[in-house]
């Protein structure tokens, strides 16, 4: 009885999720959905693409968090369109869903856009069940989480196209198996694009900023 | 409508939570449940405290996981008994609630034991939302999560009796300020009491574990 509610919700939530995605392929926008847990280093990560990129792609941000306007007044130095969405005045939701995206739409001029970055709130589990109309899931795990976390949290990873390892400078002070983690993602999920990468260092950056400036052309071309 | 509905959920929780505390309290067992994001060390600090522990108190240990016994795994050498929930087998859920502690205890024999450790879901959002019969909630935020999420995830922080702040060892390398996460919980929880230490190191652990026996045995006399 509470799947079959649980499944009606996903259902609604799929068509709206398949009318933004048509709105954002009318407008050839390419959308990618970040998701982690909190403190993963989404928004520092976000900080430093949008910086390499805004001078050659047009960039939007859409910002959830349960509350605050902490990320968005973060992001706000770069001077791209940012819409927050505070799930708090919702009801709470540790999640965001296409409904959330539909609404934030209209606070945005999408016209002329190339590239929507989402930040789905902190939460490595219920974000993954919500398509919002993105054409690539992005999950960022750090080095300092622990090697299991793609085997007690398949579901995120299987539905990622992307996985980002990050803040991969602090490796030499851990006891952290990057290979292991490597094994783990790739039999939950054995398609999944895997970058590692430091926001700080900047070392592995050019392999992702390729990645997504090769997906935003592909987009513009289909 | 729909918090009507979250509202009788939580109320039928809420029951099933206070006869677990009942049956904690008549056998004179303190019950501490962890929660935190995925990857802050909460089996890691659990593992080590049990060592610390086990020769002067009876432990038992409720592992909560969506799916997978590894962590259930890795505290299996201290040979306490240990009871598995994976919520994958009854619709994923992302948190504990009292009913799953309830069947766990089907499968525990509480008589003679002084202390139960719950390790919640890793999820920052939705098991602050729900009362399992403990006596004391702890958060556990590693150093290398960012400061600011007492202040974006304050529920957790406003359930909670305790915080511990892990992975401290780890400060030296870390652009982390430590006194302005501190500030952000007190802003959100004045009566929050606040640990710092590493498992790795063992700095801070004392007095962790003093606060624990201490807690078992105000139980024992009360």
């Amino acid at each position: 009885m509470e799947i079959k509610v649980l499944q009606k919700v996903l259902a609604a939530n799929d068509r709206v999720a398949d009318e933004n995605r048509g709105m954002f392929d009318a407008n050839k926008i390419t959308v990618i959905n970040l998701m982690s847990s909190p403190g993963s280093g989404k928004t520092t990560l976000l900080d430093k693409t949008i910086e390499a990129l805004k001078g050659e792609l047009k960039i939007a941000v859409i910002e959830g968090d349960i509350q605050t306007t902490m990320d968005a007044e973060r992001l706000s130095r770069h001077d791209v369109p940012i819409v927050q969405i505070n799930t708090a005045a919702i009801g709470g939701d540790c999640h965001l869903d296409a409904a959330m995206i539909s609404s934030a739409l209209h606070d945005l001029k999408i016209e002329g856009l190339d590239l929507i970055f989402v930040e789905n709130v902190g939460n490595l589990v219920c974000p993954a069940e919500f398509e919002i109309g993105e054409h690539f899931k992005a999950v960022v795990i750090s080095v300092t989480e622990g090697e299991d976390k793609p085997l007690k949290y398949p579901l995120m990873f299987q539905v990622c196209k992307w996985a980002v390892i990050s803040k991969t400078d602090l490796l030499s002070v851990l006891d952290f198996d990057i290979e292991k983690l490597r094994v783990y993602m790739k039999q939950v999920n054995p398609k999944l694009e895997v970058f590692e990468l430091s926001a700080r260092s900047g070392a592995g950056f050019d392999a992702w900023l390729d990645h997504i400036r090769e997906a935003v052309r592909a987009k513009k071309q289909g």
